[in-house]
C-alpha cells in the first residue's frame, strides 16, 4: 500500500489550494527542514530506548547534542523570523484570514517566539539547574527527604518565573499562562480553574461515596499469569482490529511505554509486559495507540508537510485521543464482550482463569476506584484529583503565594481533603513525580484536560454514531476511527484546542461530560444511589 | 561495563601525547562533527533495513537527503581545507613526521580531496546517470539482455574516466589508480596485477585438478533443517565465544547481511536465516562479526575520536578481518571440533542429523570446491577467480582497450578459461552484479585483497600463537582476538594497507600464503597429489 494511503486519512485537503506567495513557500521549506531534522532526533531517541546497545550511550549523547545545536541554529535563523513577519503582513491580503495558511503562520510565530525569546544565558542556566535538580530529586526521593530538594525546587521555580517573563505574560493574565503556552497553547490558568473547580468538587464527592459503598469488586482475574509473548501477540491483534496501520508503525517493548510519531508513515509505539497484570500492557498499548492513531491521522503529507499545520494541537488534545481508546473504549462492557473470546484464544493454555470469567467480571475488575498515593498507578476515577493537586500547587509556587519549603504541608492537606488519604512520607507524596525538577510547570493539567476533552468528544461521537456501543461489542471500530480522523486528526493544528472543542461538540469545555461518565460507571459498579 | 572498556581494546594509545597545535585541535573538532553526523546517517540506514515500517520510506529518504546535504556542506567547508593546509605546513615542525597526527593529516587531506575535487556538475550527472543505469541494469538482468544495458555501462564508464581525471591520475599511473583510492588507498592497478597474476595461474590450476579428482565430498549434513530461532541463538553463542562485545553491539535479521560500525560502542551486525542451509547464517554471522570485531577494536575513543585515525584502513583490510573469521577460523577442522557439540546442544531436537555427524563430515562439507556462475554463491576456492575476471574487465573498460558492448564475449571467454565453465546467459554472466551500474569501479579487487591479507596475516599469527589450532578446538579465541586488536585494529588508519602488511608480516603482499592455504586444504579434501 502506498504510504499516502497507509497513513490514516491520506493527507490534508484544505478547502483552497495552498498559498503560493513566495514568502510563504520559502518559509514552509525552511520550517519543513527543521521538522525533518527533528524527526531524525526522534528516531535517535526511539532507538536509544529500544535497540541501542548500552555501550552506545556516550556516542548517542554526542549525536543528539550536535543535532540539537543544528536544529536550534536553523529554527532561530533570522530569515525565518523575517519571513514570518512578511507572511503576517500578507494575512488579509494574499493570504486569506482564517485560512489554513493563516493558522500555519500563527503557529510558526508561536514556535519561533518559543525558540527565540529566551536569552542564551537563561537557556544555559536552565540546562545546568534542571540537570542538577533532577539528580537531587532522585536522591531526595530515595531518602524521602524533601528538605534536600526544597532549595532546588525554589531555584527551578525562579527560573520558571524568568522564563515566563521572557515569553511575556499576556495582558490581565498571570505568569503561569506564559508557561502553559508551551504545552497547551491558548489556554489560561483561569480557564483551567473554571473547569477544574466543579470537577474537583463532584469528583471528590463521588470518590467519598464510592469509599463508603459496601459493594465488593473482585480484581482476581487481573492477576492471571500471562506470558509476555502471548500478551504481545494479543496487543498486536488489538492494534490491527482498531485500525492502527502496522505498515506505517510498530510495537516494541521498553521500560516506559511511549508513542513516537517519528515521521509521515512512521509511528512507533512501545509497551511493557508484566507477567502478573496483563491489563497493564493491554491498556498501555491502547493508550499509546490512541496517540499513534492521532499521529497517523495528522495531515503529514501534502503541501503542509513538516509545517505546524501538519502537527498536533496540544498535549491535552493528544492525551484526549489516548484516554479515549484506553478508558472510554477499553474499559467499557462492550469492549470486553468483544475482547474476552479473543483473550481466551490468544492467552490459550496460559490463562485458564479466563475460561470461566464473564464479561461483567472483567468490566468490574478494570473499573475499581480506590484512592492511592501514586498518580501513575491511580485509577480512572481518582486520577484527576492527583492532577488537580499538582496544578494548584505549581500555580501557587509560580505566583509566589506558596514557598517551595511549604509544599509537603499543602500537598498532604490536599490529599487528605480530596482523596481522604494520609500521605505517609514525601516519597509517596510530593517527591513522586520528576516533572518539577525538569522545570515542567504547566504540564500536569494537560493530563486532566485530555480526560475532559475525551469525555466531551465521546458524548458527541455517541450522538453521531448512535450504534457505537453495538459496533464496539462486535469489534467494529472503523466508524469511531473514521470520525476521529475526519473531525480531529485531519485538521492538524489549524484550530486551537478550545476552538476545536466548540466546533466539534458545540460547547466550550466543561466538567459535565467527564463527571456524567464517571458517575454513571462508578455508580453502576459500586451500586451508588444515583446510578443509572 | 563502561563503554571504553567494552569497546575491544579500549582506545588508542599513541606513543606521544596528542598534538595540541591550535590548527590541529580545531581541525580535529570540525572533522569529528562531520563524523558524528555520518554516524547518524548510519543509524538511519541500519534502521531502514531492520525495523522501519514500510510506510516510512519516503520520510527516510528525505531525512537522509537533508542529512547528506548538511554533511557534504560541512565536509567541504573552506575552513577545513585551510586548516589541513596549515597542519601540513606543521609536519616536520610542531607535528612530528611519521607521528599518528601526521598520518591523520595525510588522511584528512585524502578525505577532503575526495569530497572537493569533483565539480558539482559531475556529481549531479553521476547521481542521475547511475540512478538510471541501476534501474536499466535491473531490467536488463531480468531479461538477460545485455544489449539494453551496454549503452548505460558505456555512460557510467565515461563518467568514471572523468572522475578519475578530476581526482588526478598519479604520475606513471593509470586512471584506475585514481578510482582505487576511494576503496583501497595507496594501491595501484599494477601492484594488484603483480599479485593477481600468479594467484590466477595457481588457482586456475588447482580448480582444474579438483575438478578431475574422483574424491566424493558429501554436503548432505548442510541441508539439515534448523529453525531460525535455534540458528539465531547459536549465532549469538558463537559471537559471545569469539569475543564480540554484545554490550557494544547487536545481531539482527535483514534481507542482506551487513555490519554497521555506527559509532563508538555501537556496532551492529545482521544476518539472515534459511531453514535448509544453516551454514549460510552461521558463516554470514561470523563474516559480519569479523568486520564487527574490527569496528569494536578501532581506536574510536580518546583524542582521535571521529578523525580518520580512528577509522578503518581500507575495504581490503576490513574484508581480511571478515574472511579470517569466516574461512580461516570457521572452515577449519578445529572450529568444528569445538562447534559440533554446541551445534548438537543448540539445534537439539530439530537436528537429528547432527547426532551421528562427525567433525570430518562438517569440515569436508563446508570445504567443497565447485566452479559456478554466481560470485556471491561461490566457495572459498573459486571465489577469487570471479573477482579477478571483474578486475581485468573493468580495468580494460576504463583504459579504453575494451568497449562496453564487447564485455559479454570477454566475460564468457574468461569463465571458460579460468573456471572451465560455459556461461549459459548474461543473467548468470556479466549482468549478475550491481556494482558497475552504480559506478563502483575499483571495488571488486578489494574482495580478493581481503582474502590475500587474511591468508598472509594468518600465517604470521600462527607463528606468533603456536598453539592456535589447539586453542580453537577448545573454543579459546581470546589470543587470536587480542592479536588482531593489538596488531591490526588498534592502529586505526595510521598505516596504509601495504605498510601495515609489511610491518606485521615482514613481507609485501603475496599470493603465496593464500595459495598454500587453499592447496593444502583442497588438496586434503580432494586427495590431490601435493596434499599434506
Amino acid at each position: 500500500m502506498p504510504p499516502g494511503v497507509a497513513c490514516g486519512v491520506g493527507g490534508f485537503l484544505p478547502s483552497t489550494m495552498p498559498n503560493t506567495h513566495p514568502s510563504y513557500v520559502e518559509l514552509s521549506k525552511l520550517v519543513r527542514e527543521v521538522s525533518t531534522l527533528g524527526s531524525i532526533a526522534s528516531l535517535l531517541g526511539w532507538d536509544q530506548e529500544t535497540y541501542m546497545p548500552a555501550g552506545g550511550v556516550d556516542a548517542r549523547a554526542e549525536q543528539q547534542g550536535l543535532l540539537a545545536g543544528i536544529i536550534h541554529e536553523r529554527k532561530t535563523q533570522k530569515k525565518i523570523g523575517d519571513l514570518i513577519a512578511a507572511c503576517e503582513g500578507e494575512v488579509g491580503k494574499s493570504i486569506e484570514t482564517g485560512s489554513p495558511e493563516a493558522a500555519n503562520i500563527r503557529e510558526m510565530r508561536r514556535d519561533y517566539d518559543l525558540a527565540t525569546k529566551l536569552p542564551t544565558s537563561l537557556v544555559q542556566e536552565w540546562a545546568t539547574t534542571t540537570s542538577k535538580a533532577s539528580e537531587e530529586w532522585k536522591h531526595a526521593r530515595e531518602k524521602s527527604d524533601f528538605k534536600k530538594f526544597a532549595p532546588w525546587l525554589g531555584k527551578v521555580m525562579d527560573l520558571c518565573k524568568q522564563k515566563a517573563a521572557c515569553y511575556g505574560v499576556p495582558k490581565g493574565g498571570e505568569a503561569y499562562d506564559a508557561l502553559l503556552n508551551e504545552y497547551e497553547p491558548g489556554i489560561t490558568a483561569v480557564e483551567i480553574e473554571q473547569v477544574f473547580t466543579p470537577l474537583r468538587a463532584r469528583l471528590s464527592d463521588l470518590i467519598h461515596r464510592v469509599a463508603k459503598s459496601k459493594a465488593k469488586v473482585s480484581t482476581k482475574i487481573l492477576s492471571a499469569k500471562v506470558p509476555a509473548e502471548a500478551q504481545h501477540a494479543f496487543g498486536q491483534f488489538v492494534l490491527g482490529a482498531m485500525g492502527f496501520d502496522m505498515n506505517a508503525g510498530r510495537l516494541d517493548t521498553t521500560t516506559h511505554p511511549f508513542c513516537s510519531g517519528i515521521a509521515p508513515g512512521d509511528t512507533r509505539l512501545t509497551t511493557r509486559y508484566r507477567g502478573e497484570k496483563f491489563t497493564d500492557a493491554l491498556y498501555g498499548t491502547m493508550h499509546e495507540m490512541g496517540h499513534g492513531l492521532y499521529e497517523q491521522g495528522l495531515p503529514k503529507k501534502g503541501p503542509n508537510a513538516g509545517t505546524p499545520l501538519a502537527g498536533d494541537i496540544s498535549l491535552g488534545i493528544h492525551e484526549s485521543q489516548s484516554r479515549m481508546w484506553e478508558n472510554f473504549v477499553g474499559r467499557s462492557r462492550e469492549f470486553w464482550s468483544w475482547a474476552l473470546p479473543h483473550v481466551r484464544k490468544h492467552y490459550g493454555p496460559h490463562a485458564k482463569a479466563f475460561k470461566s470469567a464473564k464479561v461483567e467480571d472483567l468490566y468490574r475488575a478494570v473499573n475499581t476506584c480506590t484512592p492511592s498515593f501514586i498518580r501513575v498507578e491511580a485509577d480512572e476515577g481518582t486520577y484527576n484529583l492527583h492532577v488537580m493537586i499538582r496544578f494548584e500547587i505549581e500555580r501557587a509556587l509560580l505566583s509566589g503565594s506558596l514557598s517551595a519549603k511549604d509544599v509537603p504541608g499543602v500537598w498532604n492537606a490536599k490529599y487528605k481533603e480530596y482523596l481522604g488519604l494520609k500521605v505517609p512520607d514525601d516519597r509517596r507524596g510530593c517527591l513522586q513525580d520528576v516533572h518539577w525538577s525538569f522545570g515542567l510547570v504547566g504540564y500536569f493539567p494537560t493530563y486532566t484536560l485530555g480526560n475532559l476533552y475525551a469525555a466531551q468528544l465521546w458524548e458527541t461521537i455517541n450522538k453521531k454514531i448512535k450504534d457505537l456501543p453495538a459496533r464496539i461489542s462486535k469489534g467494529d471500530f472503523a466508524a469511531l476511527k473514521k470520525w476521529l480522523n475526519t473531525n480531529i486528526h485531519a485538521h492538524g493544528r489549524r484550530y486551537r484546542a478550545a476552538e476545536l472543542c466548540e466546533k466539534v461538540t458545540g460547547k466550550p469545555l466543561s466538567a459535565d461530560p467527564l463527571m456524567r461518565h464517571l458517575e454513571s460507571k462508578l455508580g453502576g459498579v459500586y451500586g451508588l444511589a444515583s446510578a443509572r
